[in-house]
C-alpha cells in the first residue's frame, strides 16, 4: 500500500471496500427471514412516502444541474421524480414484499436407490451490481428486488441523478435498520467518477452478477469491459411472421399491437414478415392501419408492389431497432425463409408467428432461437409482469443462467441438498 | 486475407471454419428428432464395438508415443483403451440413448389474466467445446451427451491420445451418418497445436459453452484465457462436520466413507471438523479406523491432544486438496465456527454435516454456500449418477447456469413460449 493514494486508486480502494462489505452483508441476507425482508421492504416504502418533500427537493437539485448541463427533454423527463413516480416506487416495494420468497424453496426431493434423498434448494446469488442511467426510481426498484431475493446490492446510478439517488438510499437504509438487516445490504456508490464502474465490473471476488439498465452505449461498453457475468440485452429486433395459414383478423390485430402499442420498448416489432400467399390480402389492410397511426413502412420489392406508400427497405433496415413509428416489411416464400431471416437479422429477443396451422406453430416455437417465442400473440407481452414474474430486474438475450424477462428467480441460484441417515457410497 | 498464412493463422482459420460448421450443424441438431438422436447413439456404440481391433491398434500407437515421451504410469493408465474401457464407452452411449430427451419439454404452461398462456421450453445451448486431457473415452462420452442434448460439439483431446481420438471420432461419424444427422454435429480437432485451444476458448460467436475435463493446471489456464463461459470446478476441498448432536456410529460411518472410499476424487473429504463436545468420543474411534487404512492425520492442538499419532496441521493444510490418504482434522467450538471454517477454506464443492439436531441440519443446509450440501451422508455422493442425472458432463462450483454435478440439463437452456389467440397488450 502506498502512502499517497492517487485519485484513481482512491476510487478503486473505496469500491473494493464496498465489495468486501457487500460480501459480508450477503451472508446475513442469505439467512434473513422472509418476515425481516418483507418488513424492510414495507419500511422503505413508508419512508419514501414520508420523505416525499425531501425527495422532491433533492430531485430539483438534479434537475437544475441537468438543465445547466443542457440535458434534453427526454433525459430530464426520465430524471424527474413526480408525485406519481414517488407513489409508484413505494407501491413497487410493497408489491415485492407480497411476492413469495424464492429463497430456501426445495424442489424435486426424491429418494435414490442408495437411500439418500436428493433435491435442490433455491439460494441467493450473493452480491449484485446494478449499473443504471438517469432514472432514480431504479434505486428503489433494484434495491427491493435484491433484498427480497436475499442478495446484497451495490447500486451505481447516473451522475445526473446523484442527489435523488442519495435521498432514496437514505430511505432504503432506514428500512434496513428498522428491520434489523445489515446497512451494507444495499450500498449506493456516492462518487460520480467513471472509474467506479470500471472497478465494479471487474472485482470478481466481490460481485457475482452485474445488471446494467440503460441504453445501448452503456451495455456495449460494459460488454467489452466486464469480467463478471451480466443479465443484459443489447438489441430488441423483434419480428412478427404472418403465415400463409393465418387468420386475417388475428394477423392484423397482432401486427398492429406489436408495432403501435408502444414504439420505444425493446419488445416492439421492428420487422414484419409476411408469407407471399397471404400478403395480397393482409398487407393492404395493415397499410391502412399503420397509415392511420403515422407508421412509416419500408418494404422489399414484393411489399412495395402491394403498398404504394412504402419506401424501399435496405439491408440496413433488417438490422435496425427503430424504437420509432417505422416498420420494415418483407414478403417471404415460406416458413423456412421467415425463420432464416429471423436467424440472420434478429437479436434473439422476442419473435412471434401468426398461424392457424398447428405444425407450423410448433416448428416456429421449437426452431426460433429467441428468449421469447410466441404463437398468435403480440411481442409486447415479453415482460416480467405480463409473464407472471411479479417484478422484472431486466431482460436477457443470453442463453446461460437467465433468459428473457428476469424476475426474482434470476437473482438466485440452486444448490443440491442431500438428506441421509448415515449412508456411504459403495 | 494475406496470401501466405503463418502456421498460427492456419490454426486459427481452421478452428473458425470448424466453429462455423458447428454453428450450422447446431441448428439441425436442435430440431433433430429424439428417434434420430437415439439411433445415432446406438449406432456409435455398435461401431465402437465393431471397431474394437482398430481402436486398440490406434491406441497402441498412442501408448508407444507416450512411453517414448516418458509419460508416467498413471498417465499411461488413463490413456489405455482396454477391452473393458471399450465396452464401457459403448455401454455409456446406449445408456444415454435410454435417458429421456430433455429438448422440447414445456413446463409451467399457465394461463395469464390477459388470455395468453406462458410457459418455458427446454432447448439446446448450441455449440459446446470440450477440452480434455489423456482419457480417450471422453471423446465418446462427451459426443454422446452433446448429441442427446441437441447440441453440436467441438472436441479437443490431449495430443498424446490423438490416434485413439481419431479412431473414436470415425465411429461417431459413422453413427451420425447412419442416423442422417449432420457430420459436423461432432467435430474432433485434429491438430495438436496448442493454439487451437486458444482459438476455441475465444471464438464467442461460434461456441456457447466450454467444458474442461482435466487437471487443475488445465482449468487454471482456461480460466485465465477463456472468453466463453465454462462448466468447471477448480478444487474439491470438501468438509464433513460432526456436530455435538451427532449419532456416534453414523459419524464414524460417514467420516470413514467420505475419506476412504476413494482418495483421488474431487468429492472426497479433505478436512474433518468436529464439535469439541463430541471430539473425545469420536476422534479416538476414527483414529483407529483411519490408522487401519493407512490415512495420515494432521490436526490442530485439540485434535492432537486426543490423537497422539496426528501430525500438526498448518494453515496450508486447511487449503489443501490432498487427493491422497491424508486428512486434516480440526476441533471447533460450535456450528458457527464450523461454517466459518468452510466459508474461509472451502471450495464451494461439497460439504456435509452429521447431526441428529433438526435445527442445526437446516441451518447447515441453508447457510453453507456450496454446490452440494448434505446431512448425514458421505460427500462421495456428489456425482451425477448418484444424484439421478443418468450421466455427468462435469461438476461446477459456479453459481450461474449449472451448479454441482451437471448432466444433460446443464447442456440446455430454457426459453419462454407464449400461446395466444390473437391477443395484444393493452
Amino acid at each position: 500500500m502506498s502512502a499517497v493514494l492517487q485519485p484513481k486508486d482512491d476510487v478503486a480502494a473505496a469500491m473494493r471496500a464496498m465489495g468486501r462489505a457487500a460480501r459480508a452483508a450477503s451472508r446475513a441476507m442469505a439467512r434473513a427471514s422472509t418476515a425481516a425482508k418483507n418488513a424492510a421492504l414495507n419500511e422503505i416504502a413508508a419512508s419514501i412516502r414520508r420523505e416525499r418533500v425531501r425527495l422532491k427537493a433533492e430531485n430539483a437539485r438534479d434537475l437544475d444541474g441537468g438543465r445547466a448541463k443542457g440535458l434534453d427533454g427526454a433525459m430530464l423527463d426520465r430524471l424527474t421524480l413526480t408525485d406519481k413516480a414517488i407513489d409508484a416506487m413505494a407501491q413497487g416495494l410493497t408489491q415485492i414484499a407480497e411476492l413469495p420468497d424464492p429463497v430456501g424453496e426445495i424442489t424435486d426431493l426424491k429418494f435414490r436407490p442408495t437411500g439418500i434423498q436428493v433435491g435442490r434448494m433455491r439460494v441467493p446469488l450473493g452480491v449484485i451490481g446494478i449499473i443504471y442511467e438517469s432514472r432514480p426510481n431504479v434505486t428503489a426498484d433494484a434495491a427491493g428486488l435484491c433484498l427480497k431475493s436475499g442478495n446484497a446490492a451495490i447500486l451505481r446510478g447516473g451522475s445526473e441523478a446523484i442527489h435523488s439517488n442519495r435521498a432514496i438510499a437514505a430511505c432504503v437504509a432506514a428500512g434496513l435498520a428498522a428491520a434489523g438487516l445489515p446497512a451494507d445490504a444495499v450500498q449506493v456508490v456516492e462518487t460520480t467518477d467513471r472509474a467506479a464502474v470500471g472497478e465494479l465490473i471487474t472485482m470478481t471476488e466481490y460481485v457475482d452478477i452485474i445488471v446494467p439498465r440503460g441504453g445501448k452505449g452503456l451495455i456495449e461498453r460494459l460488454m467489452r469491459e466486464s469480467k463478471i457475468p451480466m443479465i443484459k440485452h443489447l438489441d430488441g429486433i423483434c419480428h412478427v411472421y404472418i403465415d400463409e395459414h393465418a387468420d386475417l383478423e388475428m394477423a392484423v390485430a397482432v401486427a398492429d399491437n406489436a408495432k403501435t402499442q408502444r414504439y420505444g420498448t425493446c419488445n416492439t416489432m421492428e420487422t414484419l414478415l409476411v408469407h407471399a400467399a397471404i400478403a395480397p390480402r393482409v398487407l393492404p389492410r395493415l397499410a391502412r392501419v399503420y397509415a392511420d397511426k403515422g407508421v412509416e413502412l419500408r418494404g422489399d420489392a414484393a411489399t412495395r408492389a402491394l403498398i404504394a406508400a412504402a419506401l424501399p427497405a435496405t439491408e440496413e433496415d433488417w438490422r435496425t431497432e427503430y424504437l420509432a413509428p417505422i416498420l420494415a416489411v418483407r414478403v417471404v416464400a415460406n416458413l423456412d425463409e421467415a425463420m432464416e431471416h429471423i436467424e440472420r437479422y434478429g437479436s434473439k429477443h422476442t419473435d412471434a408467428i401468426v398461424t392457424s396451422h398447428h405444425g407450423n406453430a410448433m416448428r416456429f416455437l421449437r426452431e426460433v432461437d429467441s428468449a421469447s417465442v410466441m404463437v398468435n400473440a403480440s411481442t409486447r407481452f415479453a415482460d416480467g409482469f405480463e409473464f407472471g414474474l411479479g417484478a422484472e430486474i431486466g431482460i436477457s438475450n443470453d442463453k446461460l443462467h437467465a433468459r428473457g424477462p428476469v424476475g426474482l428467480e434470476g437473482l438466485t441460484s440452486v444448490k443440491w441438498v442431500v438428506l441421509g441417515n448415515g449412508e456411504g457410497r459403495s
